[in-house]
């Protein structure tokens, strides 16, 4: 980091001659050359750095890697050259960067992803399409349609002539692709919201209208979603945004499993209904919760909500791309039967950041959310932005088309096979080793666990509760402090968080670890558990 | 198109050595040379398609496109090899995009960008951060600060003090990264529905109990958004997403240069403060409209607001990057009094697709809009999706940041500036020619014009409205029809747009025109000109 500032070269110019020069389109051998000199410099050096690096990050405080960055002037002439830019990245930036492509950081849903990805993203930024319009995309909004056709097929699997029927049909809308879950998880619920408030008589609609006057209009007081308490905290978000009221998503008890308690479920939906002033928006079913990895029953959500004539939706921002494991896609079945689904394509579908989608199983669905602008779209065009949350946004879709082609959907099952198998020997080995607990075991990819000697869980089986508070309080800041003295040596990375469990009272720390690398094997997972061992016995 | 089938390859198998291939953190120097070798394909492909296609597009039926993507099938082994997807994108996808990188593609705001741009969003790809949380981004956590106030202080130009307190503190907030104008536009006016009902005794904010109880609480029955009539249609969307009510945007009319009419404003305010149980949610001042590149009175706005006590929200998607330039921030005046500001990355920083920023005065206005999640970001940290409409996201501001080092605000201000001033040369050629009227003048560098031929104006001079009427429908038909052709000639692209003006009693069709390429000179807007002329005359 010393060399921070040696690199700024005083005598650089803005000037139109050089600005003319970074638009060309290149018309000789030599600038073609130029732009693969700089590609080199960036690809080469990255690479030397993972090599090097085989840890997390760098060891850097905080307080001392924000006093580099304190200047908000902008300068008036360039401060470096392209050349010199790049090689500050690798050499002052790339090293504090956290490297979530090392096969010891297992703490988050990011992940190393295929190197061709990289090469995807740089056609797609290289072209510079615009899907908010034919007129800025073409070929590019027809893709789009075809992979969102494909992916529709992948979740709820209608038959052939419905495909043909919509695939390339500028008047419905298979789905669409956002910037992530919280925004597929928006634009799904923003759709259950106009849905259950439609026109009727004078009422036109509670997107023109407003809330407000949708409650009147429908003599209801309230509206709510239902799901259960490990859903995702874009779920409120997105309530919050609605004007729905984060409150009134309504957290239903899970069972030991972490899937939502069906009995409970149906008990709100009752009483709920019965209030007779309650609208329910949606009920949202979880394909793979954040912080375990679990799933819900969708087929029984999807057959409850059918009866109640309420929209589903599923999250299966995470657990989506199961579906293209035969062995494993059992796991979420019934998913079929949703109204709306949640795709994140960053994660499973391992797509750099940020590409999510969101699909809907009737191809009308979201003409709830149309919107048009005289300047760049038209009804009935294939313009993608007349239904959507965004405006302009990049033709993500062409990547995740290629991976397709090049992985195929096997390609992707052996990726996710790999996890789950993985996350279960890895949970074998938790439960052999006496100092820790299995807090949740993997359904997919995910699991939590905690450090806790056995001369703590003797205790906590032989106390009352009070101690039972007392002794989880003491394994909680030890998982905390164990957990951030691994993060800090920056040679592996888990993440932890605190959830409910059926056994204690409180809420307990537990560490938590998703397994998407597949370079992330048992002797790996062994070291990462060997290393909090060593930690806490230096501490305690 | 036509070989494009014979690429598959049928002897490809997904396995589990080929996939750890993929995942590779290159070990050696052939590794290495293979990621050179598919990048130099893609960029020399890339180029040497732009050098043979001139032009715009690939003459091709949208049905005869949409014929070759009509199967929802995902194969379940791969298609094809890798070198083979690259090869079939940049031979028979890339003809069929359109090449906004052609100086002779003029209709919308994507353009050509900076070469540098792309080798920039190769890094942000292949390190594949996650700057929803410090654990999974921790350096890019940084620069976004650091980026956020470098442009807060472009717009807001507090003093240094106030920089130094804000830059890096992980309390407060100067602004953030999101998908696009579109979600700036949201956040913001997020921001300001929640000021607007935040909490106040027994009530808890709007984002908790949702807008019925904020509205039982502050005693009004509607809210209301205040723009001019050339506001963006995300403005509406906003508004509908928010549970406002779209039809709640209130459209002020304009004055003859499409700036808001003051008077109409104050006049607005007042009535709907005079009824007592209406609230104003924002007024929001543009800074570049979309089809006339006009702005506000923003200073006159700012002060209109303050007196009022109401959130000032500037549009500035387009104009924002203006500020860079000396001689024309003038036209910004009183940006600064704005309570929040949407900007483009994507537009005129010429970053890649998809990135936008919004930024609030005070820096605990985003306060209103925090949420957390036990897994993923706490309370006082320096993970950034606390505060943001969006989750997991993208490394940009490294763009962005660099894109400052590598052009410096002069760059930026030079290409600002071009395309101001080719504009009014445009203006004026268009005002030699007899056949077009020129419709809205720049002030930027967007300008409307129109097909008018003398014999159409005489006419439109003499008659009365009724006339008018029949002939400006006319000339609604030779223009949209001339527009198609040019466009599906390929060759050039202005685009179209109906819009209302002081002469006409109804919207008349225009032919829209956004030069931000610095390629775009007063010969090739010619040579445009030229070409709709001929077109008019083969068809008239």
């Amino acid at each position: 980091m010393n060399d921070y500032t040696k690199l700024h070269d005083s005598k650089l110019v803005a000037d139109w001659q050089s600005l003319l020069r970074i638009f060309i389109s290149t018309e000789n051998e030599a600038a073609k050359a130029t732009l693969l000199k700089y590609m080199e410099q960036i690809l080469f050096g990255l690479q030397d750095f993972l090599e090097k690096h085989v840890g997390i990050t760098e060891e850097i405080s905080l307080n001392k890697l924000n006093s580099f960055y304190r200047d908000s002037k902008i300068n008036c002439n360039p401060e470096k050259k392209l050349a010199n830019v790049i090689t500050d990245v690798i050499k002052n930036v790339t090293p504090y960067a956290v490297n979530v492509a090392s096969p010891y950081f297992i703490g988050h849903m990011t992940s190393a992803i295929p190197f061709f990805m990289v090469h995807l993203k740089t056609i797609v930024s290289a072209l510079n399409q615009n899907v908010v319009k034919l007129e800025t995309s073409k070929i590019f909004s027809v893709i789009e349609k075809q992979v969102l056709a494909k992916i529709h097929r992948l979740i709820f699997n209608k038959n052939e002539s419905f495909y043909q029927l919509h695939i390339q049909n500028a008047n419905t809308t298979l789905g669409a692709f956002v910037e992530g879950g919280t925004s597929a998880n928006y634009t799904a619920l923003w759709v259950a919201r106009n849905m259950a408030f439609a026109p009727i008589k004078e009422f036109r609609g509670i997107d023109k209208e407003g809330i407000a006057a949708a409650y009147k209009a429908y003599n209801v007081k309230r509206s709510v979603i239902l799901v259960s308490r490990r859903g995702h905290f874009s779920l409120r978000k997105a309530a919050g945004l609605l004007g729905i009221g984060n409150e009134n998503v309504i957290a239903i008890n899970v069972d030991k499993e972490n899937k939502i308690d069906l009995n409970r479920l149906k008990k709100a939906i009752h009483e709920i209904t019965q209030q007779g002033n309650i609208k329910i928006i949606a009920v949202v079913g979880i394909a793979g919760t954040t912080e375990t990895g679990n799933i819900d029953p969708l087929r029984k959500i999807g057959k409850i909500c059918k009866e109640n004539k309420i929209h589903f939706h599923v999250d299966a921002a995470w657990g989506g791309p199961t579906l293209m494991s035969k062995k494993y896609k059992y796991l979420l079945d019934g998913i079929e039967t949703a109204s709306s689904v949640t795709i994140d394509g960053h994660k499973q579908f391992y797509m750099p950041m940020s590409c999510g989608m969101v699909y809907f199983n009737k191809p009308d669905s979201m003409d709830m959310i149309t919107y048009h602008a005289n300047y760049v779209n038209r009804p009935s065009s294939l313009d993608l932005g007349i239904k959507s949350i965004a405006g302009s946004r990049e033709a993500n879709s062409l990547i995740l088309d290629c991976a397709l082609k090049i992985m195929g959907s096997k390609g992707y099952a052996l990726l996710i096979e790999h996890g789950i198998e993985t996350a279960k020997e890895f949970a074998a080995e938790i439960e052999k080793r006496e100092i820790f607990q299995l807090i949740t075991c993997p359904e997919l990819n995910i699991l939590t666990y905690r450090i806790c000697p056995p001369e703590y869980r003797k205790k906590l089986n032989k106390y009352n509760s009070k101690d039972e508070i007392i002794i989880n309080k003491n394994l909680n800041a030890i998982n905390q402090k164990v957990q951030r003295i691994q993060r800090e040596a920056g040679l592996s990375f888990v993440s932890r968080t605190t959830i409910k469990t059926e056994y204690y009272t409180e809420d307990i720390v537990v560490l938590r670890t998703v397994i998407m690398n597949p370079l992330t094997n048992i002797k790996i997972l062994n070291k990462i558990l060997t290393e909090q061992e060593d930690i806490y016995k230096k501490i305690s």
